[in-house]
């Protein structure tokens, strides 16, 4: 390991036995619930140094309230070339090197192993994402020396057959191709299979054997993602936990979304699941949060002193949180038709950018702390009103000789089906900073684009002396910041200028940070970074059980009201923009979409 | 002329006789120091109509204070079609649209003239700057019928040849070049020559007999541009003033820099200049005030919420105004060693845009309002410290096999002067927005780059959650706004992001709005704009008195005690970076050049 001059941070590091560096007090903390000592992992600082190293130094050093051991750095940016900045890229950056010294091994030469179980391995987000992102994180060297992947279903394969199932889907980061087949055959003969029932306590006994086997008595880390449909999770969690979890290090265990139907099905979940875990071996996904500009959005916001003193209701005049996608349910609406785009989409994805959005400063970037401000912002909504929402469902479009189906000419969806395929809501926040702004949310399938963005508008310029200049529209003359999720990720500021030339006639132009121009490197799929922090132990951008109830409890009476009532969507066409109920919807607030505008 | 079907803005014209839609009590104003009557030049507003379909129409008109006539109006900008915003460039504009109707003729049917004379025509900024301009606004329809242009100098010439000389320098715009030929010709046909003396009255009779013939008894408008030395100003207005002067239209004078010297001698020209011309017939032209990005200024940050709130001591740290050349005097340095950087650039062109910056919000954009507001800034100023001050003159430098001259080389120099090329100062405004935030201005000859920009750098975020990420230099991570005035137009705003990646590393990122990627039309030439003001009679970028009163104020101490004691400038080469005492003044007030920093 490289040993910086001058200046170093240094983090303990949660699975070593160094805790002399640490007080007593970090020591208490860390086995409880804040867990402070293994909450900022190391790739979140800038520089790393050895422990060794450290000893050896003579450098002035400070524990800090996270368990981390700071002097003052000097960054790596800094180091960079004047050339390769003038030219406006960044370097590609050796993503290795933010991981690597963290998960590799401890630090006191004993060596602990990471065994990874995909509980339906042969499904289709296995298949698409979990596997492709492991290797990504291999390929990285994110992943620890002794590391093995584990295939858990009920098809009988083989660990041969796995890995070719497995091959198919991966990927080399188009940044840096070297080595990539040796590199995939090695991950491959990391991968083994086992063949199994969900509910079976033997089965899992069987497994944990062979992970056993593969841990030749090093300290066993176990991570189970549970790739399976909720009625099962709890089932396997069980098995999992009673029979498969590891004697002398961590078990902790994912679980993606669905949580759920509603406030009381999901509160039964988490009760379910923590008979068998305790919170912290939860990591509840949501995978929005692991998206880059999802992240980036804690740091445009608190890292800029441009922006912080403008996000208010005294300078925002709404905020939009817009999903779409171009296609429809194709086939696959077996399990959208339970829930619908309010639970899919807006209760978690969409509810939990906009707590990140809306949150009060936190103490401190640790897990704890952001969501504690989380769980406020979202615990200071209003259950969405009836009124206040509107629902669509697509139907069936023909377009230059093709007929896109409706929704209900899904075959796995019931002809008579009211389940939402659109929705749209208008959101109050009743706390000091965001009362009476309107926070839109709309989320819809089988629209006329796949988007995902966030949009502030903010409010007119009081007095403003070119109002002449802008003709009746004011609200077209207000700035706006998008921040662009996806696709093509991007934050802009839509500013008003003069229009070169000798009159004074005012457009809005883009302030405009377009990433694939600017950052040549690939930006990694939002499952990398939520694997790596799952087995880092980072909560950051996982959902704890208080911010799932608050979550429900603002969108469980009016989804109850919907079902209740019967409430029959408006019909958009496959392809379209959607119901135009939801612009009605944002008339009421005056707000007007800013993703339909002219000019987006 | 287009009559817009339902709604409108409409300005009475100062020309005409049309009074009966104002009140008497704007009449008057008209006739007086204010001028509101003419304030607000048509082509600033966003639509036009004639006063005949004014007059038939059954609109509510509205006669607002500076004399315009407004209802409300559908902008031409919400007419731009979708295809031609999606690609990012705008329109090219027929500029012709923003001024052929202000001046093009009386409204009431009796047409008037105007007669141009460049004062000085042989000279490098008549032919350079002055005809080229004149032509582009002629090519760009925005004179009247009836113009013709006299060039008066002592050196005999034919109007052939007058025309051979200018036709040289006469270019197209770049972006519609139709007819360009025959425009040409058809301007050259409107140049005329007259030989005389700057002092001779009768000269002077002589081409108020010319002009007369082919003003042909219509009103008569008239403009004299005075590019000659300052030493012939007073002399010239004289008997222009006394024997060329309108008798029934008006009769302007622009004059360019040096008005002066210092606080005396600029005094007594501006007495000098009034015994013959009233201050509202004195156009004082600071060509930088006619810069596109200069006259965004004041967009940008009235029209726009997201920077007002931030335009303050609260959260700004310093402001730098930046001018920089690649080249030295080159054997013109006659007239500058008499004058120095610091009145050249400094006591002008960066005071008059610190005052743009820095004023507080006018009343309205009329002349009289802005520039009531610059004297006002500009009188908050202390004076500078002769501390507060560095100096600098190139010297020779030889690179790749090539010797660049110092100075005093320059044989129009004397050997042993002491005239600074390069300066930087700190300035302060004492008043309740600015107390404490040092603004600070460099300028010098045969630099390493060529530009002129504005940069403001904001505060440090107070309790920054990613101060870490930063390492030790803070100042790096603070927000900066660039508003690069020359070459290549750009605004950007450098805020801190997010490394794409899994780690959590933050750079500094540019929200960029560069001219020639977003609009696709050719800039004016600063002296198109303000000849086209002077014709108008709009005043907003042209000095007053007690601006240049105010400005001198500032600057006449530290020139006199620089003089006095015979300062040494500080030595750098030529197409160095400039004297590094700048980064020890800059360092003093805790400012780093943005300039001069790795990451532009």
């Amino acid at each position: 390991m490289a040993t910086l001059s001058s200046t170093t941070i240094f983090r303990t590091n949660s699975y070593t036995n160094l805790y002399s560096y640490s007080s007593a007090s970090s020591l208490i903390n860390a086995q409880h619930h804040r867990i402070t000592f293994s909450s900022f992992p190391q790739r979140f600082l800038s520089a790393k140094v050895s422990v060794q190293s450290l000893l050896n130094s003579n450098q002035n050093v400070l524990l800090m309230q996270d368990g981390a051991v700071a002097t003052t750095v000097t960054p790596l940016e800094n180091e960079r070339p004047l050339t390769k900045l003038k030219d406006g890229l960044l370097p590609s950056i050796v993503s290795s090197e933010e991981c690597k010294d963290a998960v590799s091994s401890d630090n006191n030469g004993c060596e602990s192993s990471l065994s990874i179980t995909v509980v339906g391995a042969s499904g289709d987000l296995a298949k698409k994402k979990i596997f492709p992102a492991l290797f990504a994180l291999y390929y990285e060297d994110c992943l620890p020396k002794h590391f093995t992947i584990y295939g858990y279903a009920r098809s009988k394969m083989t660990d041969a057959e796995l890995r070719i199932m497995v091959s198919k889907t991966l990927t080399c980061r188009i940044d840096k191709r070297e080595n990539c087949g040796e590199k995939m055959d090695q991950f491959l003969k990391r991968c083994f299979y086992y063949s199994g029932h969900y509910d079976s306590q033997d089965n899992f006994a069987e497994l944990d054997k062979k992970m056993k086997e593969h841990e030749g008595g090093r300290i066993s880390n176990r991570l189970f993602y549970l790739s399976v449909p909720p009625n099962i999770f709890v089932d396997a969690v069980r098995c999992a936990s009673l029979t498969a979890s590891s004697g002398n290090g961590w078990t902790r265990v994912i679980v993606e979304k669905p949580f759920g139907r509603d406030s009381e099905s999901s509160a039964a979940l988490t009760k379910d699941l923590k008979q068998f875990l305790s919170e912290d071996q939860i990591f509840r996904i949501d995978h929005y949060l692991g998206k880059e500009l999802v992240e980036n959005l804690s740091v445009l916001r608190f890292s800029n002193l441009i922006f912080e003193p403008l996000w208010s209701r005294q300078y925002i005049r709404n905020v939009q949180l817009i999903f779409s996608e171009d296609f429809g349910t194709e086939g696959r609406g077996g399990y959208f038709d339970n829930y619908g785009i309010i639970r899919d989409i807006m209760q978690n994805h969409l509810l939990q950018i906009l707590a990140l959005f809306a949150m009060e400063t936190p103490v401190s970037l640790d897990a704890e702390d952001i969501r504690n401000e989380k769980v406020k912002v979202v615990r200071s909504m209003r259950p969405i009103q009836l009124d206040d929402v509107v629902i669509g469902q697509y139907k069936s479009h023909k377009k230059g000789g093709v007929t896109y189906p409706a929704y209900t000419d899904d075959m796995t969806v019931p002809k008579d089906s009211l389940t939402p395929t659109f929705a749209a809501a208008a959101l109050f926040i009743d706390n000091a900073r965001w009362d009476g702004v309107p926070f839109l949310m709309k989320a819809g399938k089988a629209l006329h684009n796949k988007s995902a963005e966030i949009r502030v508008q903010f409010r007119h310029v009081p007095g403003n002396l070119y109002n002449r200049n802008f003709g009746t529209d004011l609200d077209r003359a207000t700035n706006e910041l998008v921040i662009r999720v996806q696709p093509d990720e991007a934050v802009y500021l839509k500013i008003n200028n003069k229009v070169p030339g000798l009159g004074m006639r005012l457009d809005r132009s883009n302030l405009n940070l377009h990433y694939a121009a600017r950052y040549s490197k690939e930006i990694p799929d939002a499952y990398e970074r939520l694997l790596l922090d799952a087995i880092e132990g980072e909560r950051r951008l996982f959902i704890r059980s208080d911010e799932l109830d608050a979550a429900w409890a603002i969108f469980t009476p009016v989804l109850k009201e919907l079902e209740e009532k019967q409430i029959i969507p408006e019909y958009y066409p496959y392809g379209s923009r959607g119901p135009v109920g939801a612009h009605y919807l944002a008339a009421r607030y005056n707000v007007r979409w800013g993703d339909l505008s002219l000019e987006q």
